[in-house]
């Protein structure tokens, strides 16, 4: 059954007038999550209290809900489980790969990259020493540079500035030819993009929730560990609930099974309470649908910025097969651009230097939205509206 | 002017019939967290949407709340943040430790401590390599064992079995003139007795938020960092909340200033609006109320038991002052007892391999609850009506 956008979008809580083309930052909230919390408050922390680890489920959400987001990145049940942040989990998954491929020394990255992904390689290899390194080259280079003394190649598959995408299958392939584990962080791919760490063949897949999927700020991440190699990972963040049997209380650490080794400290339970509210959503979703819709919004959203803003400058791939769910375009003034659009009520971000950024998320974007926000784009260009100095000044965060 | 208990109590949320014991594993239920976090949810995330991270304030909370918690452990405002869980603070703590101590290799710690802080410890040695090792000695022989070759000491202050309590003081002084770091976890500690980072000269501490603090499940840990260490700290989990310019999306790494350096990903803001309307009531309370009304509560327990329930070992210190806020008893079948009371509306809880454990909490725990719960387990005990199948069948998590 094809999925029902329009029912989708009713899901979700919207303020009135707003076009919010943001959602690959801060996905909106589901109309079912401030209930949803309030039961999990008064009734199981509430009534509960220290039983709802057993009564309410509470211990088994990380895997319940990573199944549900395995479904969506092409993951089977039991591969992946949520908890943490992102940068935690990819810290985990590189420093796993490491040890899998003993003997070799290279982290392989891309400057296009989420910064943070290459703070914690960064960090891993300064705890390591002995010569472990991260390398990084531009992202059209990344393919060449897979040299055999490359132990990970580690690469967000969707550029957080432009929307470039990478060909995870084919730099799968080409890293374990030359012998490189793979480490992929789909922050910017789960519930963008049709992914299949199954049929490409990932080793590790790391992402966050609280962009395409919904889960609110803060939201815990996830991490998805090959079947084949997660009973031969060694965690180095070997926590209490990734233990054999937590309420053992051994003094020694002995990984638990398969995925649940990747498991650190006690999870989040309101925040995953809020993903649940979501994922109920995304149940009724197939991502080949949303990437068709996707695909119909950005193109259009592209044609109308181009045939109204001469002096904005596509900074997405034009190939659609080439890029995420988001278009950016250039501009030296885009932060007070983005300032005067967001005054009007379409919410898009900055990226420094120059770019302005749009996420578009078919569960909740309508083409309704993309002829709205182009037509106040293009006013705001018209008349430089933008060119205000309250727009211009720049605030903490954007 | 002196703690009101009376007004403390009820600003908690406990259930009808409830003697509630168990607050040293999960606090209960603030009366105003529901409405805090239906605020957070449907005015913050559902109406600012990714303006909340401004407009909301939610990027400055974790500062912000750890200042809060800095009161109730002698640390001063700015050196406390929080975020992550428990584990992945103790790893953070120890690893910057360690590089701050180059030359020696050694952690040392107890087989009181949490099992959890010895697997991370034993997680990071052995991604450390070269040498890298977790000693660890029976309680009463730690002092004995700081020697020179010791680079952190690692301690959990409140045994979580036994509730028996290190002399922090003591042993920070003998590490610190041995040329040890010392790394203190908290759990036990924060919001259980009155604790003084500053006064100790603790040079690293962590601690959880959700028992005596009453977070919530899973909610965020904290960590203290000196601050005439903080500024010569390079984290290991560089994240990118913890860069000097986070939203400049530099490629290289720069520490922020001073603990927002121990920041890594985005923080769990429904989690620490929770924990906000715990630290509501917290801010009225004076640590050393706490401590008195604490020991007249263990004491009156402890008497109460031992008066009517032979078959019971104290297995606490006698002494309060060597204790935190916790009573434990052991008996063979500990496990089935602890079900029994359970089952009476008695909530401890059973530690392996023989531990019953009793949490004493005073800004909600009574007297009258004291004598309940006395009353209800030397019934117990007399008819031996913890005797029956279904209180002997363990569950998952206890």
């Amino acid at each position: 059954m094809p999925t029902d956008f329009t029912a989708t979008r009713a899901a979700f809580a919207l303020p009135e007038g707003m076009i919010y083309l943001d959602g690959n930052s801060l996905g909106p909230l589901p109309r079912a999550a401030a209930a949803r919390l309030t039961h999990a408050v008064e009734k199981e922390w509430g009534e509960m209290l220290i039983t709802g680890w057993n009564k309410a489920g509470w211990m088994d959400l990380p895997q319940a809900l990573g199944d549900r987001i395995g479904r969506l990145i092409g993951a089977p049940d039991g591969t992946v489980v949520l908890g943490d942040t992102l940068s935690i989990k990819v810290y985990q998954a590189l420093a796993s790969a490491l040890e899998l491929n003993p003997g070799r020394k290279i982290i392989l990255s891309d400057t296009g990259n989420f910064p943070s992904d290459l703070y914690m390689a960064d960090g891993l290899a300064r705890t390591l020493g002995q010569g472990y390194a991260l390398r990084t080259v531009a992202p059209e280079e990344v393919e060449a540079a897979i040299t055999s003394d490359v132990a990970v190649l580690m690469l967000t598959e969707v550029d957080y500035r432009t929307g470039r995408k990478h060909d995870m299958a084919r730099l799968i392939a080409k890293a374990h030819a030359a012998g490189a584990l793979v480490v992929w962080d789909l922050a910017h791919s789960a519930g963008a993009i049709p992914v299949d760490v199954t049929g490409a063949d990932a080793d590790f897949a790391v992402g966050c929730t609280y962009k395409y999927l919904n889960s609110g700020p803060g939201g815990p991440a996830f991490i998805y560990v090959a079947p084949r190699l997660a009973d031969g990972v060694r965690p180095a963040l070997s926590g209490w609930l990734g233990h054999e049997a937590p309420f053992a209380f051994d003094l020694d650490y002995r990984p638990g099974s398969g995925i649940e080794r990747m498991r650190v400290g006690t999870p989040p339970i309101l925040q995953m309470r809020a993903l649940e509210a979501s994922m109920d959503i995304w149940d009724q979703v197939e991502m080949a649908d949303v990437r068709a819709r996707s695909i119909e919004l950005t193109e259009a959203f592209i044609e109308g910025v181009e045939g109204t803003c001469p002096d904005l400058t596509l900074a997405s791939p034009r190939n659609p097969e080439e890029r995420g769910s988001q278009v950016s375009f250039r501009h030296p003034e885009g932060y007070a651009i983005m300032q005067a659009l967001i005054a009007r009520g379409v919410i898009g971000d900055f990226r420094a230097p120059d770019i302005l950024r749009f996420g578009f998320t078919p569960l909740y974007t309508t083409m309704e939205d993309v002829e709205g926000a182009v037509a106040i784009l293009s006013e705001i260009m018209a008349t430089a509206a933008w060119d205000r100095p309250e727009f211009r000044q720049r605030a903490k965060v954007t």
